[in-house]
């Protein structure tokens, strides 16, 4: 039963009122304090999801405003920009207590339907060791809790997995559900905001990155099983770092790329 | 005087309500038939430039829901998120006879300050011959009549400039104004739209690439002269190509970089 898992019960929403929809922000998917961003994320999808025709984010950006409230309700509001045959367009605000958290942009389309020319490239996907020897995400190395380990079995390549190891600014691992939910084209956004960030890999813990936007291409239906994924920030400048990321499914192929600018405001 | 060169007076709003701001789009942009999307989305940025506290736009991300109408008359309507001390966020449309051709979700900020710790991480500019040793750009390649060339120098590295040539997806070069104004901030995203579509590199010329979403992320203010660039699809799947894009200033600092999701038809 689909709804017995704590992503979709915990993403879901419902309908209000005309191009209005409500949903709980659960506070089991914290980092700290805070509802992770794209755990937001996903409950405007699910808005989203609901209103569009197609079914897959092949494109998505959201602009992060105010931290979200954990253990709160939250209203999201949906506008439909247009409806074509192959995408559709809407923007999206989340609020909570009166107050904008997520601004969204977003084309959903059909990803089982190819939209032109068969030829294919795609980044490889990296060379990990398999997840029993990659090491579990713990909040320990950033000094706060992370009550989003009890929804998400996070694994950091070993040699990633101390801040300041990696000698760059990188991070990978695997990463899936901890209850058996297999990853879909509407939880792959997810995916993208839930590593540590990237710049720990060169400059230690340096504490909370607030990302001020995320932009995330679904690429692929992902396959069932483990999602690979690498994150590298190779422009860093005056506080203000782009993250760029990438998503595998089990088979190897490719299935998100994330892009990400975010704030690195001091070192811990 | 500022407001004699092409781009300034060819990008004007002039605000007609609240929150609603009317341009002229000209056809001196066009890439065959239809306005360059990159031209548009200038237009936008205008009217946002003119609604928001800050001056440089740190993120700016469009969706491309119809083709823009050259030589007449545009109406955008821009609707304040949220104006912080660092950061404003707005969102706006672009319509023409009476239908949204690009609907933008934008955060402007001010590059002049730092937003957190001095590391600095850059991509190293491309190793390009000299402006003077490359190919000026033609729609020869492609087909097509390009009325923008008469606004933009743009130069493409001599092995690169025949589709099909350099046997990787990936195009650059260097670009300008014509008329000799400098970049600034506000016309980087214009640049990340406007030379050939990277796979021409690799599968030679194959038409109109329609962009469906670009994302531009304006990263430092530009030095004086030549803009070097470099655009690159690693991510081609079921005619949906993911493009990376990087603009380097004249002294080799990494300005602007931009990610946009476009569709690959039919080989011409």
């Amino acid at each position: 039963m689909t709804d017995a898992f704590h992503f979709d019960t915990e993403t879901a929403v419902e309908q209000i009122a005309d191009g209005r929809w409500r949903g709980q922000i659960a506070g089991d998917w914290n980092i700290g304090d805070n509802p992770n961003g794209g755990y937001l994320l996903s409950v405007a999808v699910q808005a989203l999801a609901a209103t569009l025709p197609h079914p897959d984010p092949v494109s998505t950006t959201t602009h992060f405003l105010r931290p979200g409230v954990a253990d709160a309700p939250c209203d999201i509001e949906v506008e439909l920009i247009r409806s074509g045959r192959t995408l559709s367009t809407a923007r999206a605000t989340l609020s909570q207590q009166g107050k904008t958290r997520l601004a969204v942009l977003a084309s959903f389309g059909d990803l089982s339907e190819s939209a032109g020319i068969d030829a294919k490239l795609q980044i490889p996907a990296p060379d990990l060791p398999d997840p029993a020897d990659c090491v579990p995400r713990s909040g320990d190395a950033q000094g706060i809790t992370l009550p989003i380990l009890s929804r998400l079995d996070t694994r950091l390549h070993p040699q990633q997995a101390l801040a300041g190891q990696a000698g760059k600014a990188e991070v990978s691992g695997w990463i899936r559900f901890i209850d058996g939910r297999e990853s879909d084209t509407q939880s792959l956004p997810l995916f993208t905001d839930t590593f540590p960030p990237s710049p720990f890999g060169l400059l230690g813990a340096i504490g909370w990155v607030p990302t001020i936007e995320l932009t995330v291409h679904v690429r692929r239906k992902p396959a069932p099983g483990w999602i690979a994924a690498r994150f590298v920030t190779e422009d860093l400048q005056q506080g203000r770092m782009l993250e760029s990321g990438a998503l595998w499914d089990s088979q190897g192929e490719l299935v998100a790329q994330s892009r990400q600018l975010g704030l690195v405001m001091a070192r811990s």
